[in-house]
């Protein structure tokens, strides 16, 4: 309690930006992080770095610091996975005086592999495409293998026992003469697959002849148009003529009513953390989000035939939302009002990676409005107040192989959180003879969205931890059913609905399923409004379509986290991960649904919200050859938070 | 055949704008059509006006001209509903020459009456207000008369006969000192109720004396507030140096690859017609949409006590939401480049109203993306393409009484059309001796909000008319029901979904819930892209919970609209409204869900898509005393309408 009065006053102290517990690892620390390991580390075989990060330091630890942030600095830590020999690697490294220290180290022996590196991806399409096999593979099909690139699929988990499970991908190949867009044309039929560890091809299938699509039609780049153009409009733009509203001291970041601390990490990208907003009548900051990011993101193909029936994605714990972030290009990407910023991780190597340009920050006015009435019941009178809706994005854009994800944050002045999810890029072709959906007469997977290209059926299952501790640490969850009722007769109204809340005392009792009409609360049961309403934030959730894999399918195993739309947990430093931690390959043992299995209190506890929010999507030609933004989000919205609306008192521009 | 191929070339006409079939009543023209009856009218008690609009010419004829449009002008025609003798007066009247003629008049003798007019709002509230017993309550109350205000409020239908249903509303009062955020401050207990056809007060009473809640913090006018302010932030403005790019032509609109008709109607507001796309890659125009609007609105409060469970309002049909538009605040309403339009409707005395700013158009860019892709599998290329999302915005707001439904038409390049519903303005309260909520041992049917005003629950169920014609008249409506599979064991995968296709050949196949996996097309079964899918649109539906009134709950049969959130309809002329025409004490006899009943063949046909969005309401005190915007919306996207992206070739700016 004394520790969350003591929060309430962190963010009236400005901190030396390199000493925030949240700061991401400089490059000179993941550089002496990694030397560190390296140089106190036995090799006998190669060891490549899998992911280099902060060790989140303890809460308590964390909370104390920052009420005291005059005190010295929190010892750095860094988490890292490694592999070598064959093994994974943990190691817990301190970072003092420019030097680093082995704290503990430790082999994983669980089920699954780690994050893939970008550079072991590269050497597996290197070595695939020199394989003997695959250029002539290529030539007996007509093919210039200096036109033929590769790319890296994991394949998932279907059954394999332990000792049965290595680590390797599959190597596929796609063609691009005539087009950059080579994800839709694969040249299928050949494939091979890569052992990571000891980097050679481990199999070659060359099983049939497929049609190369055409190319003509599929290129996406401005340089390659030709008229007529699609129709133009005027320039437009978002101008801020004093500048940005927002101020960034290190890695922490004000604006307007809200302050929180911003890194970038190597696997989900953009985490949030120790999110406050000023509550105007309080006269104070208040705590909303201890942390929150993207915790896994599972895209299940629905092709259950041989070439595709392994392709079920965990993005974020296979590529890593982050280190797969792309740069953003200024005035198109982001508006032009936005300010770029660059973020570095770890390298395979250990050295560290400039992220240019990884995310950006800006000001949004959409033309929307935050609030408005015109009154006119008072005879006399015309009363009319608007007041316009602008709000603080963080937008970062990661690209896995074909799929462009767009991600927001965004922080709103009635204090609001809302996510937005947009899907873009290009979606998977697979080929088939078939020119004319006449002439296709078995069951294909998907829809024919060109001459000789089916795109495949397949969803987007992202889950997001969220971490919110509404003043305070001590939570609840509790959900509104919105009942239906009879009434009594006394009027001529037979019914009504009412809000039937429901305690969830334990794991089980929190999980929910979006189809029945039910509100959900995250709220203080220690504290109150003036009026006696628990403070709280509201969930308002995003579009979930059930999953419709069978229960015991592998890739439903792994992609337990689309089981339910909510989940809520314990804070357990160590569960950040909806789909588990080692999920290359990994047996789903670890995922939210056996996390919650061991049904913990959750009544008046530190608490983690997990939200799910799912697209299915059955493609059409209009995204063909590449796709127009299809976007989805939800919001976290204060309920009974404040005591009245905190932007009553907005001024009018 | 031949019309819908004679429709592509409509758009390349250059229209006389006063010719158009679906233009508006001009000021002019509502004159000399309320004369012509008011003339040829034998009254023996006051005439009132409730709606004078365009009488919308027959399809077929309207297709003719519009392929043709150099030929004559069609004759023009009002429909026109009045009240006289406590009677509903149905009048065709045609326009011709500067001269009106009545062509058809009739009594309608169904349940229901129509909209209430503004006039006669104020006619009621004022003779409450003079009433003697009203004012020594109010006296015996301490209250000062001349601070009381009036609202008119409707009274749904709870089964009285039909020959016991009088068109009387319900006149309750406010008091407006010390704020004007009237609302939440009810002088309960006091009511009358008005017969607006004899325009005297029926009933009174006052049972009871009710705790008026403290004006305090209640007032929402900038200029009423005192520091400290909430948090501002630096301005941020839309701009667009050489102007907007779309071109107005009297009611016709051309915007990038977007035309179409814009109208403005006092029932229902905004209306758009014949919209077309062009096509680049067919370098032709075609048919998307040939009429759509709001159609209904529904509000049914969940306190079934005596002094709230009539309160069930159908607000387009009741109050009119084009005449209870309000005038839009440039810069704040809509953003500085926006454009802003007047409009007329006729008055209750027939004279011509002018509603100023009554709907803006603009366009927005909201820092979105349209699409993009940044490729790295291609060694040594660096291909990023991005292109940003503008889109052109139509936006109305309609105030009922205390709520601010903002509604906004968006025309994406892509070939979306989104439609976003907003909610803002202020909650009715109703009043409660309690000040905190540890006093309330019984139901309250909603929140307590601030001290002795309770936030009622209520949904708000939004039906959307929209008869989409793709590229031709006859359409049909096809689920595409996303389908659980086992695989054959031949791969390690055990299960997949695919699209079952289930075509809605009769009304009642078409309805749908929204709780299954489903997505829904629009298609014409007549025309395929060249390699075979059906060309169409997809709704991506808004929010919808279902309704949780009883089935035979009279508010439930009223506003049956709301039992599905899907219909389909034969395009019937007559058919415009989800709740029935007559909505104000009617007995939803003519509601969506009594016209499917017949069960009509909608398989080929020229078919309407009715989409009904909802949101349930329970209320918080972040939303009092006054509510930050809470917004749904929905999406029609083309789906297989296009050969492929139909923005590929769009340039960068």
């Amino acid at each position: 309690m004394a520790l969350s009065i003591l929060f309430l006053f962190l963010f009236n102290f400005i901190l030396p930006s390199f000493s925030h517990p949240f700061d991401p690892l400089s490059p000179l620390e993941i550089q002496i992080v990694t030397s560190t390991i390296k140089s106190n580390f036995n090799l006998t075989s190669r060891l490549t770095f899998h992911y280099v990060g902060i060790h989140e330091p303890n809460k308590h630890d964390v909370l104390l610091w920052l009420a005291n942030p005059r005190s010295s600095p929190l010892p750095r830590k860094a988490f890292v996975v490694a592999r070598a020999n064959k093994q994974t690697h943990e190691f817990l490294v301190s970072i003092a005086d420019g030097h680093g220290m082995i704290v503990s180290q430790s082999v994983y022996r669980g089920s699954g592999f780690p994050t893939l590196t970008f550079e072991e991806q590269t050497e597996a399409i290197d070595l695939a495409l020199k394989y003997p096999s695959v250029v002539s593979s290529m030539e007996k099909r007509g093919l210039n293998v200096s036109n033929v690139v590769g790319s890296v699929f994991t394949i998932g988990w279907f059954g394999q026992a332990h000792n049965e499970t290595q680590r390797v991908v599959k190597v596929l190949f796609f063609y691009k003469e005539s087009t950059v867009n080579v994800w839709v044309r694969p040249v299928e039929g050949v494939e091979t697959v890569v052992d990571l560890d000891q980097m050679v091809v481990t199999d070659f299938q060359d099983v049939q002849r497929c049609v190369l699509p055409k190319s003509e039609g599929t290129d996406y780049r401005a340089s390659s148009m030709q008229p007529p153009f699609a129709a133009e409009t005027k320039p437009i733009n978002v101008v801020q003529p004093l500048g940005p509203s927002f101020v960034v001291k290190g890695h922490t970041v004000s604006w307007a009513n809200w302050d929180f601390h911003l890194s970038f990490d190597m696997r989900v990208g953009i985490i949030i953390s120790t999110a406050s907003i000023y509550d105007v009548d309080q006269r104070k900051k208040r705590q909303v989000l201890y942390q929150g990011s993207l915790s896994e993101l599972f895209v299940p193909y629905q092709d259950p035939t041989e070439e595709w029936y392994y392709r079920t994605f965990m993005d974020a714990g296979e590529f890593g939302m982050g280190s797969a972030a792309v740069e953003l290009e200024p005035h198109h990407d982001c508006p032009s009002n936005a300010v770029f910023f660059d973020a570095f991780h770890g390298g395979q190597d250990g050295n560290p990676v400039k992220l240019t340009n990884a995310y950006c920050m800006f000001e949004k006015y959409a033309g929307n409005i935050a609030w408005r009435h015109t009154e006119s019941a008072i005879p006399g009178e015309l009363i009319r107040e608007v007041r316009r809706d602008v709000s603080l994005v963080i937008r970062t854009i990661t690209v896995i192989g074909n799929y462009d994800y767009i991600l927001d944050w965004e922080f709103k002045k009635c204090g609001s959180i809302k996510f937005a999810v947009s899907l873009t890029g290009i979606m998977e072709g697979k080929t088939t003879p078939h020119k004319h959906t006449s002439e296709i007469k078995e069951e294909i997977y998907g829809l024919l969205v060109a001459q000789n290209t089916i795109g495949i059926n397949h969803d987007h299952f992202l889950t997001y931890y969220l971490d919110l501790d509404i003043d305070g640490q001590e939570n609840s969850f509790v959900k509104g059913k919105l009942t239906s009722f009879k009434t009594d007769g006394s009027t001529p109204r037979k019914s009504y609905w009412s809000v039937v809340r429901e305690e969830a005392k334990k794991e089980l009792d929190a999980r929910n399923l979006p189809t029945e009409p039910v509100e959900l609360y995250i709220v203080n049961p220690n504290k109150e409004t003036t009026i006696g309403n628990q403070v709280g934030y509201r969930l308002i959730p995003g579009p979930m379509p059930r999953s419709l894999l069978l229960e015991d399918d592998y890739p439903q195993r792994r992609g337990a986290l689309c089981d339910h739309n909510v989940w809520i947990t314990p804070y357990n430093r160590s569960e950040k991960w909806a789909g588990g931690m080692y999920v290359d390959r990994g047996r789903g043992d670890e995922t939210l649904n056996i996390i919650t299995q061991r049904n913990r209190d959750i009544w008046n506890k530190d608490i983690v919200l997990w939200h799910t929010i799912g697209f299915h999507h059955h493609p059409s030609q209009d995204e063909f050859p590449i796709m127009p933004t299809l976007s989805g989000g939800f919001e976290l919205r204060p309920t009974n938070f404040f005591e009245r609306n905190p932007i009553l008192k907005m001024k009018a521009p």
